[in-house]
């Protein structure tokens, strides 16, 4: 037998900038033709988006070439909507120096960021992100993705954006549940890295309810740098990136068994309770916090009660096929205290055993939350 | 406006091993093992491989889960297969823990490949593969995809193997005609990169055409030595990975307008007279070389007839897709002489008049090759 070795180029070292600003869209498509000059330019957004004045501010007088997700939101976050999308782009002949624009909220980033990863093997794509889910989270980092029948983002790549342009004028358009949804990834940032943060949103949390500006632009930079240092450690998630999932294990879980009814804020929010459980149970303490966070998701308007469609049989079915399970059974992120992470032998993902993973379950059940 | 900078880390210098050999596919499973302990292991094959011996001779008396893509062919490389892989697999509550092996031709490797690339944001792939034409060029060089209704790889990503196994004796089940049609990838690389290796081909014609052991072990090290080295100077085809187009710019467009009734060998053998006739055109020489070419082809019992049933209008149209068209006109590939590419101011994929262009069209429509 003979052996032929095929070596992998070492790629450079790279970035992406995030602009975060308050009424700057007029401007963004200027600066993408500057950062990248001669790639025919596609819009990805959604039916919500193209009600709004965004668009219009965004393209200004020319006519790009788009596509407009419909219905929006996660219904249409499946392969049936990238197919569409790419035979759009085939059809105006794009070539593999066309770059793809998302404008809209997570679901329009993670199918835009899909399609730009999988078109004709591969081409840029820049996130301009218009929900507080987005701002905060699924524009930056690079994950996408698409649904299957059976789970969430079952399609999907790593493919970091070229630019990320987050414009806070745009969170004024959202309704207040979508808007309020989306705060509770601020409110994870806050607990896996920042304590300081947690408090400055529990007290500034009528600005930001008000779309203040200011405090809008303040907590876009701090989820941005939270979630930066984050994935520049570890792009791959293969151990510290997995502390951005604190409260998504069972948040993805229930979300998905409510068939996507309940928004992604609101599930999480769920799964944050049932992490602050899990710490109890594992004699973490914790108490007071988990009365804040009550309290902070009561202000937000956001009910920790799980559908009474759910059972515990469906959530323990969905959790084996958590993608990032190790033998059919997931791991858990865990707070030591607010602002730090519970690091054991290394590993930020822990092994929880079952018995208390389902005890759990059954008090979200119980739904006297 | 606020700037944040996310620092993409540089990705280590990495390699993968091509393993060549004669009936060793009975080794292969334990070597995977070796290779990603821990993964679970997840095979995809097609119903042609399925009724040989091949399959047995890898799997042994493990039951490894798996797919078997029916129909085999082209007609089923498109994005309804991949889905119903991705399904099978979430259905098998694999996480991204898992690994998947593809053991056939070029569709399965481009298919298995794409699916181990989006999976859950990406898994480890092994190609193993049993056609002339995958073990010649598609399993090398990370290339994967599906077609889309309009036109070849619409959907695809670069994603390198973990491991390729290349044993020759799977070539043995192959018929006649795709046995024939794969070699031409090897006259390609002979024509692009080895003077001498294009005069072994035509001397040891009869040997290859016999299917003896040794004359098949020097073609695939061969290949692959040709192949690696163009890969791993431009791994994503930004210029030299180009020159492995050659002959593919008419060849691919002719095999989509014949509906993909024209194997991709005899396909390509008609884009590679193609480009030889351009080459002619600009004063580039090669009268001898297209007469040994025709007479090769001859001897692989391979038309160079374009099928009566494509329009000149059809291939202009299917080339202004071309995945590498810049401004919807594609840049060709071109020989200085047997053995070496045309570079012009360091770019090995160049512009060629569309009048040029359209008169060798003319030649392959009047059907007298």
């Amino acid at each position: 037998m003979q052996k032929i070795e095929v070596k992998i180029p070492s790629c450079p070292k790279n970035s992406y900038t995030i602009a975060v600003g308050d009424e700057f869209l007029p401007a963004v498509l200027g600066q993408i033709k500057k950062l990248l000059p001669g790639k025919e330019l596609f819009l990805i957004t959604d039916a919500n988006i193209a009600k709004t004045k965004h668009l219009k501010k965004l393209t200004g007088l020319c006519n790009l070439y788009r596509y407009v997700i419909t219905p929006a939101g996660e219904k249409s976050k499946n392969i049936n909507t990238v197919t569409k999308i790419v035979e759009q782009m085939e059809k105006k002949a794009l070539g593999r120096d066309c770059a793809v624009i998302a404008l809209g909220g997570g679901t329009v980033g993670d199918i835009a960021g899909f399609v730009a990863a999988i078109y004709k093997r591969g081409v840029p794509v820049v996130q301009i992100p218009t929900t507080t889910v987005a701002q905060a989270d699924s524009a930056i980092g690079g994950k996408t993705g698409v649904d299957s029948s059976i789970s969430k983002n079952a399609f999907g790549v790593f493919k970091n954006p070229t630019a990320v342009y987050i414009d806070v004028s745009t969170l004024k358009t959202l309704d207040d549940k979508q808007f309020n949804a989306g705060l509770v990834e601020s409110i994870k940032h806050a607990l896996i890295a920042d304590k300081d943060y947690f408090d400055y949103l529990q007290k500034n949390l009528s600005g930001i309810l008000a779309r203040k500006s200011q405090p809008l632009e303040y907590i876009a930079v701090k989820n941005c740098r939270i979630k930066a240092s984050v994935v520049e450690n570890d792009p791959y998630e293969k151990n510290k990136r997995r502390i951005l999932n604190y409260g998504h294990t069972i948040g993805h879980t229930v979300e998905s068994a409510s068939n996507y009814k309940l928004l992604h804020g609101q599930a999480v929010a769920i799964g944050i309770i049932a992490a602050n459980i899990i710490e109890q149970k594992l004699g973490l303490g914790g108490e007071e916090r988990l009365a804040s966070l009550k309290k902070l998701f009561g202000r937000l308007d956001i009910s920790l009660k799980v559908p009474k469609s759910i059972t515990k049989r469906q959530i323990l079915d969905i959790i084996s096929r958590d993608k990032k399970a190790v033998q059919k059974w997931p791991r858990f992120v865990l707070l030591e205290k607010t602002g730090k992470v519970l690091c054991k032998n290394g590993q930020f993902a822990l092994q929880v055993e079952r018995k208390i993973v389902e005890e759990t379950i059954d008090i979200l059940l119980n739904r006297n939350l």
